[in-house]
């Protein structure tokens, strides 16, 4: 299999597969939908762990584990959400296997362990720790819960992509109990919040924040928030949700509290949650025809540096020097990577890095020795310079800052000239075909109109934006009066 | 439900259940056999994770993530392993539920949604680990390849045990490939003596290292080697396992490699793994009838403090001493908590830090303030101190190093006292039912003579460890000829 990847002007979403699959980063697996994530796309994937963990963390929430398994009768109590989730379950219904008395090497599934009950494994946990908090929670004194779960969970998708839509997916998911709506609702704000600044701080990628539609809700929701991104080609993805659920699970399990007064009131709640549909984000915003860029925060190799030399002296000398800067940036807290292989050529671990999004490549050869200098290549710009051996350390450091900024400028201002005003039905399908991204339109806040609009167009409200103005105007597709605009796309 | 515990010389069994539960580490869920982890519970897991993660990475390992289920087909690809396992898999046979049509509240496995293959859901993950490597693996250049990755796993056990025996339980699984035999084996070695290690220093627990007799190895391995640790009942505990795994799921899944020579050779492999088993073996090594005792590197809060007042302005004074420790501990990298709730009183606070272990306590009164001093009490020992204000910090760093020590030494000087030389078979027996631990007894090395000793005492072979010296005698049971002596125990 060749390196080089199919151009994203060509076939966007060929050069995406291609690119996962070429930079080491995931695989489809022998099971349907179900992907592999590599170790160097396993890397990133903790990164944003434990920037997320931490903030977690910070926010006052524990960390704990609930059960993969969800018995039918608990999964079915709040109706709005098995019904959401009923068409993607993956149902266990036996427990054990036996030798195929047809053929003594095969195994069949054994009639006689069969589950009383059948088991869901779980697409989402609010009903096993709901089912769950009621024994933890009878007084006031018992809340706020706030609590978090880093998990599997099993969707059971037609059409899988990886990272973006698979049957398997890494997330967490925080579940959070409270005394009043005020408070759960406040929680649900601050962790939309904490989203989005992870997003753009840590990640490079400029977010919307929003409130969804009453259609595209979580199943068991009075509210979601959302961060929505837009992709390079034009088309959003929403990269971490924020549910106010109300009482509704707390109705559902019964979970009720005595409050201050003596008095028994059910439980407010909130849960929230993003996946390694991250990685197809971080992806989809940075990279180039080359293959995938990092920002700095999330790259598992900051600096690379790779030997130029012809026999064994000339490397031992380069050597010598490599070692110095990785100690001196290792001392800085950069990582860093001397690339020493003598089974692969320069050109080819240039070509590797590259595809594989380090940030910073050093090259160093016997005219660098002479000189005193070193080749620093930027990946996000492809540009090259040389550096003064006793200025590596600080050019590094600064080019790291510099780079993360640079990312996040740069996708900032393409998401920013891709938010289209638009007042007309005709100019809001041009703009969605020739152009692509939000269109900011007037919503009569219909279903009806929504679902047209998805019928003839394909795209979806993304969200009602927190600080879109109050604009007396009409609706794009009915005509009927608005008073606000909402963000309109084809999405992820 | 009251605090105080059942006294382990009553009750050990009872005890255990007690304590996990009262101390808010874990309790059993809806899901037959699945616990939920508490966030107490959980935050001493996320230190152990911590703690063999980086080992894991320091010897040259990277995580990555392989899917939940398993084809039938792959899983029963390697016959030893999949018989092994066959009788307690939970399979996943349908993917979508329905609305019943008798009761539209209710929801039924939909029969139109069968898959065309069950899926196993991972009891261990050899079987889709290699179906994957298979694709990664061509040249010795690709070798070794060494990966770790933490998961939860699904094993059907009839009779479960909070951290014991889960049907559901999260653990690390280290599958790695090599070009060599003799590489695999100093693998396996390295991986037990990186889990040896674990336990010793960070846990506390001491272990002896060995090898399980064929009939007690890992399904699928030609070795495998322990770690067992002693409870303090006298039954041992399997603490971590690493397996050498041979030649046999390269050849059922034909993954083979070039080697320098060119030629095609079928690749190497080992496996290890340790679980939230783990939490197991440290409660029922370091607790006692107050409750949890832990080691200050596992401890989630090694030092609380808990103000003695009377009135706000008594607090006010001791909070503003309590602060200055908080800051001058947390400095020291101690992880801290000052409890300063009016909800709970200094007695219930006292008890509940007890029974959850926190390794010290800080106590800080009206007298206190007027002497400069506070009082300190070691969990461990339970006992108490005054110590004078600035001496604090010097203290309680000194005894966090030596409680982990004290604790060690302890349960070292326990488990050397139940290693039981014996040469006869009444004396065996005798031993096992007065006294309990490890028997130090010859055995012929036969299948048979390990079934009827079982059978018989209920005694299993725990491991032959690594450092038994060759020593003439006869078998404690059947008198053949025994060159080296063995360690048998009643075991969890």
């Amino acid at each position: 299999m060749g390196k080089k990847l199919t151009k994203r002007s060509e076939d966007y979403s060929k050069w995406y597969n291609e690119l996962v699959v070429k930079a080491d980063l995931a695989e489809n697996s022998a099971v349907r939908g179900c992907m592999v994530i590599k170790p160097y796309g396993y890397a990133i994937w903790e990164k944003m762990q434990a920037e997320l963990d931490k903030k977690f963390k910070e926010t006052g929430h524990q960390n704990a584990y609930f059960p993969l398994f969800v018995p039918k009768s608990l999964f079915e109590a709040e109706e709005k959400n098995a019904e959401g989730f009923a068409k993607e379950c993956a149902v266990v219904t036996h427990y054990r296997l036996k030798t195929d008395p047809n053929d003594a090497t095969k195994l069949i599934v054994d009639p006689n362990a069969k589950l009383e009950e059948e088991l869901i494994v779980r697409p989402t946990s609010e009903a096993i720790i709901w089912s769950t908090y009621k024994g933890w929670i009878q007084s006031y004194r018992d809340l706020p819960l706030l609590i978090n779960q880093w998990a599997n969970v099993v969707r059971w998708e037609m059409r899988t992509r990886l990272f973006l839509r698979t049957a398997e997916f890494l997330w967490q998911e925080g579940h959070t109990a409270h005394a009043t709506k005020a408070e759960a609702v406040a929680e649900t704000t601050q962790m939309n919040n904490v989203y989005a600044d992870f997003l753009e701080d840590f990640m490079a990628i400029p977010v919307i924040k929003g409130r969804k539609t009453e259609s595209e809700r979580f199943a068991g929701a009075d509210d979601t928030y959302c961060i929505e991104a837009l992709m390079q080609d034009g088309k959003a993805l929403q990269a971490g949700t924020s549910h106010f659920l109300g009482q509704n699970f707390a109705k559902a399990f019964d979970v009720r509290f005595t409050n201050k007064e003596g008095k028994q009131e059910y439980v407010w709640a909130t849960s929230w949650g993003v996946s390694t549909r991250l990685m197809g984000a971080l992806i989809m915003t940075h990279s180039d025809d080359h293959g995938l860029v990092l920002p700095p925060n999330l790259a598992p190799i900051q600096v690379v540096i790779v030997p130029i030399y012809k026999g064994e002296e000339q490397l031992e000398a380069i050597t010598v020097v490599a070692n110095e800067l990785v100690t001196q940036l290792r001392a800085q807290g950069v990582t860093v990577k001397f690339d020493n292989r003598d089974t692969h050529r320069p050109g080819a671990k240039f070509a590797q890095y590259e595809l594989q999004g380090v940030p910073l490549r050093i090259a160093i050869g016997p005219k660098d020795l002479e000189k005193g200098t070193v080749e620093l290549a930027r990946r996000d710009t492809l540009t090259k310079q040389f550096v003064a051996k006793d200025e590596v350390i600080s050019v590094v450091e600064n080019l790291l800052v510099q780079i993360q900024k640079d990312l996040h400028d740069k996708a900032t201002s393409y998401r920013n000239t891709h938010i289209t005003l638009v007042d007309t039905f005709e100019e809001f399908k041009k703009v969605l075909e020739d152009k692509g991204g939000f269109i900011s339109a007037h919503w009569d806040g219909t279903n009806e109109t929504e679902e047209k609009i998805k019928e003839l167009t394909k795209a979806t409200i993304r969200c009602i934006p927190f600080d879109a103005k109050e604009e007396a105007g009409t609706c794009v597709y009915s005509g009927n009066p608005s008073s606000i605009r909402v963000l309109f796309a084809k999405a992820y």
